[in-house]
C-alpha cells in the first residue's frame, strides 16, 4: 500500500458536525483520488479509488448488457460547426416555450447555444492554428447525431440503443468538489433512437428500471422528478432527474433520463423508411449518469472512521487480518491465505494483511478505505476453528471457518441490508412537508420556515409564475414532479386545487 | 446487428494483390470503425471494434493484475509549464550525445521539446483565455512525475509500479490510417519506480515476458529489437522496441519500453530514503502498448473474405446458425440456442443468428467479421446428433453435440494455431540476409537489391556513421539489435569484425 496524500490519517473531521470539512479530507484520506494534481477540478484516481468507480462501471455493463445496449466509442473532439445545428436547435426550442408556440412553426435561429461558454477549446496544434475550432465534449449528442443519419436507413436499423463510457469536460466556475464538481468528468451516457414516441418513452421507463437496479447496489434511496420546463435539457421534450440526497440534506443529480421525440432527429436529418416505404423522423433518448454516483455513495454510507464501501462496488469486500505473533506455532498467515482463497473461488474479493504492524494500525487503514468485512485470524480462533468477524456498519462475531464462505456472504448482505436501512431512514428523516403559503393584496408569503439540511414536498398544481414565487421565498430549488405521485388528491399549497402531483424542493449541488 | 458503412459488401479488395487497398476497406466492412466522422484520424468506434479492443485490454488487464500494477487515471490536461523540466532534460541528454559527454556534468537547456510539435493546445475554456496553456496528453511522464514525489518518500514505497488506460492525442500531419496512424490513439502505458538501475532492468524483463505472452494469444510473431541510439525516446537510457510484420513486409511498432535509469528522476526530483537514511534518486521505466496491436491483429491474419479473428480476442467466437426452413418440425432454432448456452456457460462467446435470411448471406456477414467457428444446425445434423462445423481458417467437419464443449475448445485451439503457423511462416520468409557492402575509395556500395517487402538481418558491429551509410544505401530504417542474437559470432558485414550482434532493418509504418 502506498501512502496516502494525508500524512497524518487521524484527526477525521466529524462527519455530522462539519460534512463540508468531512468530505473532502476523506476522499484523499481513503486513497480514492489525489488533489493536488497542478489543475484545479481534475484530480488523480488513485488505484483504489478507480478500482471502486469501475466496480460501479461494470455493474452499469451488466444492466446494458441486459437492456442491449451496444458499446461505442466516439472522439473526444467536436468541430465547431457541428455545434451550430444544436445551437439553433435550443434557440428554437427557447422561443417557442417562452412565447407558448408549436416549435415546428419555428425556424431554427442562430445564437449561441449555452455549451460554448463551459467547454474547453481546441484551436491550435502544434505550430498550426486549425481552421475550423474544436472543443472538448461536454457531453456527445452532437458528435452521435452526426454520424446516426449514416447508420439508420430503415425500420430494421430500429431501434438504435449505444452507449460509451468517458470523459467529459466543464469548465467549471463554480468552486471543485471530488466527483461531485469537477472539470473532467468520468461519464457515462446511452444514446438511443426509435420509431416512435412511445418506443421512446418506453426507454425512458426502462432507463429508470436500470437506475433502480443500480441504486439497489448502492444502497442508495434516490428522488426520481420530471424536471420543470425551465430545468429541462435543451433540446429535450421532458427530462428526469434522478437525485440522491446527501447527509446535509442537499440533493445531488447522479443521473438523468431526457425524451427528446423527434425535436434533435429534426435538427439532425435522421430518418427512417418505413414499412410503408414513407421517411419519418426517429424519436430519441438519452441516459446519463456519472462519478457523482461515487460521490454519493461516499456522502451517504460514511462515518466518522471513514468511508463504508456497499459490498457490491467495494474493491476489497473482505480484509482477513492474520495475527502475527513471533515464536508463534500456529500458522495464522498460511491459515488466512486458505480462507482468502475458499472466499476468492467463490467470487468475493479479498486481501489479507500480513504486515507485521500494530493491529490496531491495520483496523485502522480498513476502516478508513470501508472494507465492509473483517476478520481476525488468532491462534485461539484457529484452536477453535472460527475466525472473528468485524462488520464495519457495527458488530463482531465469531464465524465458523468449516462454513466461512456461506457465513461471508451472509454477513456481507446484513451490512448491505444495515446501508439501505441507514440510507432510507435518513431520506425519511431530512424529507418534510413544505409550509402553507398565504396571499395578501397580490403578494404572497410563507407560513414558517425553511429549515437548514430537509428536503420538501409539496401538492402543487400552479404554473411557472406559483413555482417562481416558491422558490423565491423558500430559496429553495424545484427538483420537479416525483415520479412517486400522491395515491389520494390533495389541496395544491398555492391554488388549492386537488391534484396528486407530488413535487419536491431541495437546495441542491 | 446495425449496418456497416459500406453498402456493397462485395467486392472485398485482394488482400495480396493490394494490401493498401484491402487495410481500409476491412476495417469499415466489418464494422470495427467508422472514418466518416468529420476529424480526419478520429474515429468513431463501433461495437464490434469496440469490443474486440476491450478483450485485448483485458489480456492486459490480467497480466498487469498477475505483475502486481495497479491501475491508475490521470487527467487528460497537462499544463504547458510542466512540460519545461521534460524539455530541459531532453535538451541536456541530446546535447551530451551529440559531444559524447556525461549528461549529468550538463545543466538542463531550454528547448522547444519535440512534443510541442505535435500536441493539441487548449488556450481558451468558455469565453477565457486561460492564464496558462495547457495541452493534451501524447504521453503521461510529465502528468505522472509531477506526482511520484508526493508518492514516494522511503524504500517501503518501492517499486510503485502503476498504469492507465487512457486515450492519448497527437497532432498527426502524415497520412492517417485506422488505428496505425491516428490522431486520438487508445493507449496503455505503465510507470515503475525502482529503488536501482538493476530492478528496473528487471521490470524491463517482465515487461518483454508480457508482451510474449500478449502476442501468444494474439498469435503474432514480432521483433525485439534496442533501438540504435537516435531512435530512443526521449529522456531514456535505452529503448526496445516491439515491431509486428504486415503482410507487406512493412514493420509496425505495436509496443515500447524505456529504461529511463535516474534521469526522469533528477529533472523531477524524485527520492526516496534508503535503508541508510539517504535521499537516492529511483529509476524509472516505461512500458507502452496502443491501438496499434488491433491494426496488426487486422492486417497480420486477415484474408480475402474479412478478418480472421484469433479465439483470444473475438468478440464471438463460435457464431451458430440455425437452417431455417418453413414448416420443419425440427426445431433448429431451439437446439441451436441449447447448444450455445452449453457453450456459454463454459466460457465461450457464442451468437446465434437465427435471423431468417439466405444462408450465403450469414456465412458472408459473419466471414468478413473473422468469427473463427460456424456451427450450422439443420434437421438431418440434429437427427444425426452432429452440428457441422466450419472452421474460419479453412475445414469443414461434423462435430457430436453430446461433447460439443470439448470439441469446439479443440477447434478454436487449432484455429489459433493454425494463425500462428501461418504468420510465423510469413515472419520466416520475409525476413532474410542483408546483401553485402563493399568499401572503394571511401564510397560504400551494396552487392545486390533491395527487396520490397522483405524484411533484413545483418551481423553488425559498426558505428553510427556505419549505421548512416546503410541506411542511405538501402532506404531501409535500423530497427535496432534484436533481443535474439545469434547464436555464433560472425564477421560484421560493414567492418567485417566477428559480431553476435543481430541487426534488424525494415520499411516501417
Amino acid at each position: 500500500m502506498s501512502k496516502g496524500p494525508a500524512k497524518a490519517k487521524r484527526g477525521i473531521p466529524s462527519k455530522v458536525e462539519s460534512f463540508n470539512e468531512w468530505y473532502p479530507f476523506i476522499v484523499e484520506a481513503s486513497d480514492l483520488v489525489d488533489k493536488r494534481y497542478p489543475i484545479k477540478g481534475m484530480d488523480v484516481w488513485r488505484p483504489y479509488g478507480w478500482k471502486t468507480m469501475k466496480l460501479i462501471d461494470s455493474l452499469t455493463h451488466s444492466e446494458m448488457d441486459r437492456t442491449e445496449h451496444e458499446e461505442v466509442n466516439f472522439p473526444l473532439l467536436i468541430p465547431e460547426n457541428l455545434l451550430e445545428k444544436e445551437n439553433a436547435l435550443v434557440a428554437r426550442l427557447k422561443r417557442a416555450r417562452e412565447e407558448g408556440i408549436d416549435p415546428d412553426e419555428l425556424r431554427d435561429e442562430e445564437e449561441e447555444g449555452g455549451f460554448k461558454k463551459e467547454v474547453y477549446w481546441v484551436k491550435h496544434a502544434g505550430e498550426n492554428d486549425l481552421d475550423i475550432p474544436m472543443f472538448l465534449r461536454p457531453t456527445s449528442e452532437t458528435a452521435m447525431y452526426t454520424m446516426f443519419p449514416l447508420w439508420i436507413r430503415s425500420h430494421k436499423d430500429l431501434p438504435l440503443k449505444i452507449y460509451q463510457m468517458v470523459n467529459t469536460f466543464r469548465y467549471e466556475t463554480k468552486q471543485t468538489r471530488s466527483f461531485i464538481r469537477v472539470r473532467e468528468i468520468h461519464f457515462f451516457e446511452a444514446h438511443t433512437a426509435h420509431a416512435d414516441e412511445a418506443c421512446a418513452t418506453r426507454q425512458i421507463e426502462q432507463d429508470l428500471e436500470i437506475v433502480d437496479n443500480l441504486m439497489e447496489k448502492l444502497c442508495l434511496p434516490i428522488i426520481k422528478a420530471k424536471r420543470p420546463v425551465w430545468d429541462t435539457f435543451p433540446g429535450a421534450w421532458y427530462t428526469i432527474g434522478i437525485d440522491a440526497v446527501m447527509p446535509n440534506g442537499r440533493t445531488l443529480q447522479v443521473a438523468s433520463c431526457h425524451h427528446y421525440r423527434d425535436q434533435w432527429a429534426k435538427a439532425f436529418d435522421i430518418t427512417y423508411e418505413n414499412l410503408d416505404a414513407e421517411q419519418q423522423y426517429v424519436h430519441q433518448t438519452t441516459y446519463g449518469m456519472s462519478e457523482r454516483l461515487l460521490g454519493a455513495v461516499v456522502g451517504m454510507h460514511g462515518d466518522d472512521n471513514g468511508l463504508i464501501m456497499p459490498p457490491a462496488i467495494a474493491p476489497f469486500q473482505i480484509v482477513i487480518c492474520p495475527m502475527i505473533k513471533k515464536n508463534s506455532e500456529v500458522d495464522t498467515v498460511g491459515e488466512s491465505n486458505r480462507i482468502a482463497e475458499l472466499l476468492r473461488k467463490s467470487g468475493l474479493r479479498v486481501k489479507v494483511d500480513s504486515r507485521d504492524i500494530r493491529a490496531g494500525q491495520k483496523y485502522y487503514d480498513w476502516e478508513i478505505k470501508g472494507v465492509p468485512l473483517r476478520l481476525d485470524v488468532g491462534p485461539r480462533d484457529i484452536a477453535q476453528g472460527t475466525v472473528f468477524a468485524a462488520l464495519r456498519t457495527g458488530g463482531k462475531e465469531p464465524l465458523l471457518i468449516d462454513n466461512i464462505v456461506e457465513l461471508c456472504n451472509n454477513k456481507l448482505n446484513e451490512i448491505s441490508t444495515e446501508l439501505r436501512k441507514r440510507s432510507f431512514e435518513h431520506m425519511n428523516d431530512v424529507m418534510v412537508q413544505l409550509p402553507e403559503f398565504v396571499e395578501s393584496d397580490g403578494n404572497w408569503a410563507m407560513v414558517g420556515d425553511i429549515i437548514d439540511g430537509k428536503i420538501y414536498e409539496m401538492a402543487f398544481d400552479g404554473n411557472d409564475a406559483h413555482a417562481e414565487v416558491i422558490e423565491k421565498l423558500t430559496g429553495l430549488t424545484f427538483l420537479g414532479d416525483s415520479t412517486d405521485e400522491y395515491p389520494q388528491e390533495r389541496p395544491c399549497l398555492m391554488t388549492g386545487k386537488m391534484t396528486k402531483r407530488r413535487v419536491i424542493l431541495a437546495k441542491t449541488y
